[in-house]
């Protein structure tokens, strides 16, 4: 049955699956970016678009897995490309639910930018950036199959949490000292936590790579203090 | 090519799948309920044993995620079938997830239990026990491929979110009346948070199930608004 047509075909419907991972991701990555720029830049205007472009997010999201689910009943795949399409059914997700983290954020930006302004936002942005970073890298090594490429992710996580932390404890001060910040400082310190998500699901995209690529399992190794993600938040 | 024999091994594979992700699913259950415990009645051995515990999680995954691959490999399954294995893929990853809150719980709980009481615990468990309930419901909607029954996870989450909000105003009132109740209090605020997000991995799960139940997407409808779980955590 399978034609040197067929096959052709099925490599562009593999191309066209990879292509559209990729165009999500970036789409995700911006929203990152741009959620957090509403914040620091205080506008509300963009933070209002960013919550709109989420529903785009959301029609990739449906799209991929329908197409992850047609090359899987029509083209019955093999081995390797057999991983890939579930592996891509299961980042879909991760990705999707970054989508969801910064609509949080865009939210939160919208009642903070009606308040004046706390304090000079330096940790946030950073906690963003590599949570941005940490997102291209994961979905790089995906599509290059590259395994060092998502080893080198999960260590980032790292960097996230403590500027969490850090930022966590100079809110709570904040917050000792001043009652009336209150309301603002727990919005930032549930903006971070939003950020430590985003940086969670791209961890877990890269160990699901990692995984995938070397057929071997990063996510549970058989030490029992790594089995499961380091948890520092709010420590 | 399929004989009668082979379509009986068939079901039976798929009956296998089905009963190892309730069984995983209770075992994720069982550690919502008993790291819960381990902190409301301070037994630190328990904790540990649910740190210990996790490592069943992370091979029950690991062995889910195979026998889909090999389904999907090896029996070219249809149209209802496809959809049920891919989300298996999917569900499978909220339970492991689901496990690793339970063990950053568990070691926040070996903190806590080192320190005298903060304040007795009401909302905590309560708010364990509806995301373990929010956990069995969506898994049991997804072996019944039972919509309605899916359908009436989500509204749970607010319940779980509301508890959060009233918790973690109480213990930030804590800690602005008594400094040295901080790390005390943001290791609960930590562990709202985790059971949280526990709830969330059960919402996701029912609204996964809806869709492949209904072929319908209540993950994303059209409505701004309802696009993506309302958050109210912290505000």
């Amino acid at each position: 049955m399978p034609s040197e047509h067929t096959d052709k075909q099925y490599e562009a419907e593999l191309r066209d699956l990879r292509e559209r991972l990729l165009f999500m991701a970036g789409k995700v990555e911006e929203m990152i970016a741009f959620t957090t720029r509403s914040l620091v830049e205080r506008d509300s205007d963009l933070a209002r678009q960013m919550i709109e472009a989420d529903m785009d997010i959301n029609r990739l999201e449906v799209e991929i897995d329908e197409l992850c689910l047609r090359l899987l009943a029509l083209r019955q795949p093999a081995a390797r490309d057999l991983r890939f399409i579930t592996l891509a059914l299961k980042i879909v997700t991760d990705l999707e639910r970054i989508g969801d983290e910064c609509v949080n954020i865009a939210r939160r930006a919208v009642e903070l930018n009606a308040e004046p302004p706390l304090k000079p936002l330096i940790d946030i942005p950073r906690m963003a950036g590599t949570a941005q970073e940490m997102v291209r890298q994961a979905l790089d090594a995906f599509v290059e199959g590259d395994d060092q490429k998502a080893l080198r992710v999960g260590p980032r996580d790292d960097e996230v949490d403590a500027l969490n932390v850090q930022l966590f404890r100079e809110l709570v001060s904040f917050m000792i000292e001043d009652p009336r910040t209150i309301t603002r400082a727990t919005a930032l310190i549930a903006i971070a936590k939003h950020l430590e998500r985003i940086a969670d699901h791209a961890t877990n995209i890269a160990e699901m790579v990692v995984f995938m690529v070397e057929g071997k399992d990063i996510r549970h190794p058989r030490s029992r203090a790594g089995g499961t993600r380091r948890e520092m938040t709010n420590s």
